[in-house]
């Protein structure tokens, strides 16, 4: 995929093909009691049960299996502590190729050992006086690794889309489709799949209040960057959305909305109570805007995307704790 | 089913036609984690994910859907204050039947409110004084209901033998499954759906250490009563197996082990932080013996069943938090 040609449908077709048989299909699961507290037919596509716990393994493996030999010998290389790197770790760990994750030397001792687990070589800098995406750029360029980042990039976008399209397939028509918005990789690539599959489909991204960079960026019709939000949503402590995903999101979907922190720690509560889910902060942003019971959705039926389930458990039950 | 005819693969069969499209077909999942860990190649039946988060939903809708249409007027009663009353509940909600639940005065605010939820009638008794399976018939006496015990009847045996069915219909063959033992509902069924389907794969139940009156009943080739053990188990908490189940037992199911508490709370703690999924403690005792690391289990291809995760979410972080 040259950079000139925008991202469209056709590569979260191409998509699907390349991660069949290697990321899981996941559930979509329902519940009489969500439906009754939305007021809708809710339909909760699991991406915690993805592999590494993240809808993130699909496009990174998306990307990676596009790589030519001379990229897979040298390798890849990402800077991300969450769950991004998980999925690069993973996905070159099954395609043999070698990677470099570049994490805060403060990152939690977990996920260090998760990317470690994965066969990946962690390079640690210090986040308070080094640029973390200066420091990959420079050492991708001494190593020629090729650098994947976690949102902003085709097979990324198009390999992300490819959940809306399993969960659509699998729902038949949606009145709307809601998923998490952090950088924009998940929101695009499930526009994309929505306006091709489900052309009647509304598709809304949710963000957590305090960082509402996407929702500005969409009314102002230009990328608005915004200080790292204070949210326990880490998963979406994004500054701005990408030069890519940007564009498609403007296009394709119909409203951006925001969440509270506090409607994140209920939703996780309601997930694990009810429907026996661990989800994390993050991956709880869409189902906790549906859950509010929202007046345009009434009597339809809605997709939302639950992102992921990584949160360590002594910090889920911190906060989940206040909910009892 | 007259009481004469034993209980055989052919009901499980017709058990799976009666709760088709009504009872979750859940899905079975693996991790390369719990591979790495139990040295084999597990399969997870995630039945914490069947409707009222439990197997007995299976059981309890195949029984109230044989009523007559007497017996579906007259209404059904059930002593249980665990799944079986919130599946007898539900099953009956949808199939219109009147249900009455017998629950001890002192049981969970949280068990009360999910049975009344389902609209069925909560008759309470003090435990102390009053023996809930005398006042329970003397109540369905008294008003011509028909009495669903937990797991000592034909239709709650061959529903329950569904979710190994459904199991092996999707893995394919497999050398052992491996499914938690309380009074034997699920351990009875599961291996008449497995005598019939793969022959060669060993059938093992688990239960609590504190109360293995499984074990012994097996060994010594009458059933054993055991005082109610002391385990965090709450769904195995029986005291002896039934004379319907005990005899399928004996002769279809190949061994019958027994695992520590300890180890029911870290497979709990497992499968929340790395499988994103919330099982109750009962609910993890086939996979605790499993992740133990099994010799005659080593590089072969065991089927677990996950049977439910209706755990109190604050009491869920108190017993895994020791886990930290």
């Amino acid at each position: 995929m040259t950079p000139e040609k925008p991202v469209a449908y056709e590569d979260v077709v191409a998509a699907r093909a390349r991660i069949r048989g290697v990321a899981i299909r996941t559930p979509v699961m329902t519940s009489r009691t969500a439906d009754a507290r939305a007021g809708a037919s809710l339909f909760f596509k699991c991406e915690q049960l993805q592999r590494v716990g993240a809808f993130k393994f699909r496009g990174a493996y998306n990307a990676l299996a596009r790589f030519t030999p001379e990229q897979r010998a040298r390798g890849v290389l990402t800077f991300s502590s969450g769950n991004h790197a998980q999925g690069i770790a993973l996905a070159a760990q099954l395609l043999g190729i070698p990677a470099t994750i570049v994490m805060p030397s403060d990152a939690p001792a977990v996920k260090v050992e998760a990317t470690l687990g994965y066969g990946a070589e962690v390079v640690r800098y210090d986040r308070y006086t080094e640029d973390r995406e200066a420091l990959g750029r420079r050492l991708a360029g001494e190593r020629g690794l090729t650098v994947i980042p976690p949102y902003d990039h085709a097979d990324i976008i198009a390999g992300q889309g490819t959940a809306a399209a399993e969960l659509l397939e699998e729902t038949g028509p949606l009145d709307a489709l809601v998923t998490p918005l952090g950088g924009g990789g998940l929101l695009s690539g499930s526009a994309l799949a929505a306006r091709a599959l489900a052309p009647g489909c509304a598709v809304i991204g949710v963000e957590p209040a305090a960082g509402d960079d996407g929702r500005r960026s969409f009314r102002a019709g230009a990328i608005v960057r915004i200080d790292t939000p204070n949210t326990i949503a880490d998963g979406a402590q994004t500054q701005a959305l990408g030069a890519l995903t940007f564009p498609i999101i403007r296009a394709l979907v119909d409203d951006i909305e925001t969440v509270a922190d506090d409607e994140l720690v209920r939703a996780m509560a309601f997930f694990a109570s009810r429907m026996k889910l661990v989800v994390e902060p993050t991956g709880c942003l869409a189902a906790a805007y549906a859950l509010r019971g929202i007046d345009r959705f009434r009597g339809k039926r809605i997709g939302v995307i639950l992102s992921g389930g990584n949160v360590d458990l002594a910090r889920f039950c911190e906060l989940t704790g206040s909910t009892r």
